[in-house]
């Protein structure tokens, strides 16, 4: 570009890539159906306590700056979660409110990864962490999930690519995943754990999607990695059907020389942007500790997120171009394009097409290091979704091959 | 640090370096004046218009994620605002919404300085920027601003200094100046523009503190670019007496090469991070929009500033200990410390002493570049500053040389 610098190659979005070409259609008066961005909130609305609790902070004229490192009645409401949730103690000095988990990513990596250096991910990948890792100067280093073994990590292959890939600065498991909504059972966490400790590896969990998963009880990274240096990341977006409030955590819960380098690093990139908004820190805490409405309030989100998904999947599978691992945890279904049927260069070419033909806009699954795949958001309702595949499948006996 | 990046040496505040310690004694049941952040709320309540359009917001459940970009109302109220006030017609597609300014340097120096690079700054400054520089791989070159001249800027040393700093990536002025309270006269800026046309270099202007100009009309860098490349920062959160709701904006007027390469890489910085906080951009959209109570309530905010301001800058100069400026706009005083009259090392350890035996905490002047100096936030009542300034002459007393 010339008067840019060279990391901006790295910035940009696979999700939001194809809003211009949206925003034609929509003038043009064109009904979208808009399927890419993980945003319940345009599809259930978000429950009556969190914008309750929002007023209340209003009332309160909490329009000062908070505490850089986050609002401490935050950091003590997140806390008291992870007590409630999964017996953990975790000092609210060990926390850090981001606005929301992107920012805690732009953190983890400027203030871990020095130019050249390697972070470790598994793909499919949320598509920030990989850019943040460019940003910074470093190189992500993938290990696929097996798609065939529903989504799951081969942990041989793991521990050889940690073995091969010296000094990798962390590894990073999102779990539940987002795109592929597959979840780590307790053995698989454990043995990623021992092979942390085997090699020295510090662990970063992305937990964000913690309260949708599906059938049974979630392990958290938190329940198997004490001892081991390691940073769980978490927010409010997701799980309170409000993501336009941008509430990350970030929790670094052991003592020990890594953990603490890290966390003072991070609060000190807090403090150089000053503040998260401090309206929606309080209202966060405020609705954390509604306990009543909040399990309550989660628990039917849940239930209606899970047979929304399963709907998609269901319907997705009916189709002979395309084929999904059904999700266990989260928003999305993550199915793998027959190319071999289809007569379109690729999946980028195949959502641009979508888009423009049929109005309904998905996400290219190489966004995510997974040609030939697309992403629903699968938070529409079953009309709405009904009609989105009944759309994508016309358009797919228009472009058979 | 070892684990940590080698530029985590740029992160972290000097405006909030003592926290720690201010923590420690108000635990300790001592009460603290602090003087050290430019947080308005905390000296003065936010208006009700700017709760009631904050709350109006919440009501409407603008509670998903925003356009990245920045919601298009907002964008629309920020162009009616400079149409309003300067006379300037800005496409709301050449306008961003950031969280407060510090993200937009932030996207600025990640889309402008690669490794090495140089940026042209006035010192004293503000210290996220040289921070950001640095964190970036960066080098600030000064050009420090005239304190026996009132901190104004000597044009010839500028030039000079642009002459001489081959292929600066950017030149930036704070106009109205934090922490010196200096405002640039149209003159002086179309002298900047002058310079900067005729060395190819692009300007920014951060205005942030454009309404706080206690006489007279304030010139903005848009009445006199017109035809360079160059960008236009300000926000709500000063303005709006509303910090904690982090609004900024940024702004490209100019469509030419250098303009349109800087709009597109910050706008697929703030794709990354998907959204600011979207109920508080609603509300920073109908509080502009409503103009009667804004133009009303910002003008009684200027006026109860200037008066604190001035007050507070009459009380520091009938000090023997320190002398300043009497400033023309912002919040803030920047005295200068008579050294020779006192038994202390430099300006840190002044405010950290005067913090431990005073409870009164400002801000060294060496974090904005200028040793021997404190800054003073000026937005306490009299009575409040008047106690202040007598226990920080009683600290002088007790530490005169």
């Amino acid at each position: 570009m010339g008067f840019v610098s060279k990391r901006m190659v790295y910035a940009g979005s696979p999700i939001r890539e194809d809003e211009d070409l949206a925003n034609k259609l929509a003038k043009e008066g064109k009904e979208i159906i808009k399927l890419n961005s993980g945003d319940p909130p345009r599809f259930l609305p978000t429950p009556e306590y969190i914008i309750e609790a929002y007023e209340r902070a209003l009332k309160e004229e909490r329009t000062y700056y908070a505490n850089s490192q986050g609002a401490i009645e935050l950091r003590e409401a997140v806390s008291e979660y992870y007590r409630r949730h999964y017996n953990a103690d975790f000092d609210p000095d060990r926390i850090i409110i981001t606005q929301g988990i992107s920012e805690a990513i732009a953190f983890v990596d400027a203030a871990l990864i020095d130019r050249g250096e390697k972070a470790l991910l598994i793909s499919p990948y949320y598509p920030a962490y990989v850019s943040y890792i460019g940003l910074y100067g470093g190189k992500p280093v993938f290990i696929p999930a097996v798609e065939e073994k529903g989504w799951s990590i081969d942990l041989d292959a793991l521990e050889k690519t940690v073995k091969k890939t010296k000094k990798a600065k962390y590894l990073l498991v999102v779990n539940p995943n987002n795109p592929t909504g597959s979840v780590l059972d307790r053995k698989n966490l454990e043995e990623i754990v021992r092979i942390a400790k085997d090699n020295d590896l510090f662990l970063i969990s992305d937990e964000i999607y913690d309260e949708m998963v599906f059938e049974g009880s979630f392990t958290s990274m938190s329940q198997v990695a004490k001892g081991l240096p390691y940073l769980l990341l978490n927010g409010a977006s997701k799980t309170f059907d409000a993501t336009g409030i941008r509430i990350g955590y970030a929790i670094l819960p052991e003592d020990d020389e890594k953990s603490n380098q890290l966390l003072t690093s991070m609060i000190r990139l807090a403090l150089l942007r000053i503040s998260a908004n401090t309206p929606a820190q309080y209202a966060t805490a405020y609705a954390m500790s509604n306990v009543a409405a909040f399990e309550r309030s989660v628990s039917q989100f849940r239930e209606e997120v899970k047979e929304r998904v399963l709907f998609t999947a269901r319907e997705v599978n009916k189709s002979q171009y395309m084929q999904a691992v059904v999700p266990k945890a989260a928003f999305y279904v993550f199915p793998k394009l027959k190319m071999e049927k289809l007569n379109v260069k690729d999946d980028k070419e195949f959502v641009t097409k979508l888009l423009q033909e049929k109005q309904v806009q998905l996400t290219r699954g190489s966004g995510f290091g997974s040609p030939n795949h697309v992403r629903f958001v699968a938070l529409a309702d079953k009309e709405t979704m009904s009609l989105a595949i009944s759309k994508i499948e016309e358009f797919c006996e228009e472009h058979a091959r």
